[in-house]
């Protein structure tokens, strides 16, 4: 099936690979890039080499261009500022709302975002320095400080009249904090509930308890709240509760597809590399990798020094090595179910690290079953094979092994939670090292008691 | 650190664990409830049994009641509506939307959903009905058929009139869908866009282009669209473009939410069980889990075939199964990681299908890289403690392993994508057990040749 789009964009790769720079070439671009869509663009630019992603930049009109950009994560963003001219950058940033501009200077060398902030207006300088004013990962970092507050006292047609002022320059106007004289929250009121409203009402009866923040506060854990309670936007407040910012909607899932990519990858025992995937330098990809497998590769030598341990029942019986693979990747997928499980189950609020009792003991009994379904089938398969003692020391060890590793599984980020750590920290490869070591420990043991070993 | 909160919930659940039932035992209950906030009520119901569960329910205001009730799962409605009796349960069916209800009803068996739809007035019936005319898993059953739609050929001020007479029945005013003569939709408006523009102004030539989405499309691909264009709501529409519903920007976040749930859940070889993880029957969890337990552990089989394959090697030296796990682990690490990065880029767009030789391109040259650092370490210490052949062994077996596991592991999940099925579906586990056994032909077949065993 050909698709007009994705032989535009082949086109346009061809043509940024021959390396033409004439005025020809970049007016064959323009007219190649005009009908492609937003994120099919954001796609490419994410796709292709940084100097070639700089001149089809070049060629979109303004209003794509700045669309294109802030789809962009602020990694990505920062790679392809790189690769700009000055002049171009210039008109980007000033088009940026000042929270998302905020993140692009965090991930600028620290000289190329002065040199951008003296570019900037006086109010948008102003704007950004407060955002910039509050630590990396809290919450006001994110925050637009352009939002319209109304006063309480005020009528409903008096606060519709100051929307309608600010109507322009607000992030939003469908969610209004409410504040006192001191300029203190007070609570909400969504644009909707205004208009159903007599305009002679007060404020203060139409409005409702408000979800907030402290700018302080960490990104994930206002973000998570934010989605949680599905809000439109939700007001930031300082420590006297002033509100100094509002989080829109778009903002909350921007963080959380960050926080989720940056669990996923840890889980998978990887950090996150800034940048697209494509796009990325290789040795950038592989920074993202090395360390953990390296940690996780030296935690494994404790297998090689418990096996050597059983060395000897190993010469004696060398048949027992058959199964030190499947026994251990048993028990790795059953670790991993568990903490998979749970894990979620933490994030979502559906299990509190004072549930760790009842998670032992629910772990406790599924693993032990699943060892009992899988032990009864190794047994049987192993006895048939190799014979009734072998068949006996595999479905005991099966039994075993599940019933440590879902246990472990399950505890292991609620710990990790306890002490103050990203559950995600116990990744799951970290557990399947775990319980490598375990299970072969267990494994001999049974071995030497069940065939009479020395 | 006492928390008033932890200390009421503590007191909900011994007061229902004891079974006290009398007229005093609920009014304790209800003022030990009364100040409790929404999402610790939730985190309650989901955590202690169903015949609990409904009994705190009961006693709850019914504004409460009905918004904890809106945050449950429709798996966990369903629970507690089994727990509940038929009064108490018709309330609630007719204070949800018409979209939340048909998800409950989808949960509940077809007898009682009936009972219940007959229930129901004729409007809250008929919309109920609309909503669950459409596939099961299509979007459009999240949709809610109480919209408001512009003509095209209205003014703004005609337009605002409109929505005011609709203010209070509609899903969402804050983006309104505009259709022709026919019904026909021509695009979107926002209602910030209609306060800002003269009354005068033709609606037509306000509004912008339209993201939808066809009520028959699946309901993933449509609220990944929806949350990657940050919208606020998305006109529904049938296969003429006549708009059917509308998506509020809560379906989408809760149909993600569903989704991520079920892709983590698949990552980690397990299927999603209905209901919360603490509340859910043993069994319910153990189902989820034992079905990919048994087709991994029979997957695994496979090794011990390889390894026999490998036995005579063996008993000639023995120490190479010390290895066996370290190895089999390192390969399973950093398949896992390729497999995550290439399956999180898919699920954002950053990869297609058509970028496969790319992926294998740069897997390959990670995976050496990777290779290349754990080899040389595993050289180096082999060497020390085994002796140099061991240690080249070992050196070389790391440096194909890893190299051959990256591949795989980000080669797989396009593949899966290409055939049309769920990239989570070669999940972690299985690309571990897969190369399980290619590792540990590569690590004979490299020992036989080093030390030239036969």
């Amino acid at each position: 099936v050909a698709n007009p789009i994705d032989d535009r964009i082949e086109a346009i790769t061809q043509l940024l690979r021959r390396g033409g720079r004439g005025e020809r070439d970049l007016q064959e671009l323009a007219g190649l890039a005009a009908d492609v869509p937003t994120a099919e663009l954001r796609y490419l630019v994410q796709s292709i080499p940084g100097p070639h992603a700089a001149i089809l930049f070049r060629v979109l009109p303004k209003g794509t261009a700045l669309a294109v950009f802030e789809d962009l994560s602020a990694g990505e963003q920062a790679d392809l500022i790189a690769a700009l001219r000055s002049t171009e950058i210039a008109d980007i940033i000033e088009g940026l709302d000042p929270d998302d501009r905020a993140q692009l200077f965090d991930q600028l060398p620290a000289s190329v975002a002065d040199r951008l902030m003296v570019g900037l207006g006086v109010d948008e300088r102003r704007m950004t320095t407060a955002v910039l004013g509050y630590p990396r990962d809290s919450i006001g970092r994110y925050m637009s400080p352009e939002f319209v507050t109304i006063q309480q006292s005020a009528t409903v047609g008096e606060a519709l009249q100051r929307v309608m002022a600010r109507i322009d320059e607000a992030e939003t106007i469908y969610l209004l904090p409410v504040v006192d004289g001191s300029r203190r929250l007070q609570g909400v009121v969504g644009l909707r509930r205004l208009l159903a409203t007599d305009r002679g009402a007060l404020v203060g009866t139409v409005m409702r308890e408000a979800t907030t923040a402290l700018a302080v506060a960490p990104r994930e854990e206002a973000a998570r709240r934010f989605l949680a309670a599905k809000l439109l936007a939700m007001p930031i407040v300082d420590d006297e509760d002033r509100v100094v910012g509002i989080l829109t909607y778009d903002d909350a899932v921007d963080i959380i597809d960050e926080e989720d990519a940056e669990d996923v990858a840890r889980q998978a025992g990887s950090e996150r590399f800034a940048g697209s995937y494509l796009a990325a330098p290789i040795w950038r990809v592989m920074r993202s990798r090395i360390v953990w497998l390296l940690v996780l590769a030296v935690s494994a030598i404790l297998t090689v020094q418990v096996l050597e341990l059983f060395e000897s029942r190993l010469e004696q019986v060398v048949v027992l090595a058959l199964f030190i693979p499947l026994l251990t990747g048993t028990g790795g997928n059953t670790g991993n179910q568990a903490a998979t499980t749970v894990t979620r189950a933490l994030a979502v609020g559906e299990v509190r690290v004072r549930d760790l009792p009842k998670v032992v003991w629910r772990e406790l009994r599924i693993g032990f079953l699943l060892g009992l379904v899988l032990g009864a089938i190794g047994f049987v398969i192993a006895s048939f094979v190799y014979g009734p003692p072998i068949g006996a020391v595999i479905g005991l060890t099966l039994v075993s092994i599940c019933t440590m590793a879902a246990v472990v599984g399950g505890v292991m980020p609620i710990v990790a939670k306890k002490v103050g750590a990203d559950p995600a920290v116990f990744s799951n490869p970290f557990i399947s090292t775990f319980s490598d070591a375990t299970g072969l420990v267990i494994y001999f043991s049974i071995a030497a008691l069940v065939l009479n070993l020395s």
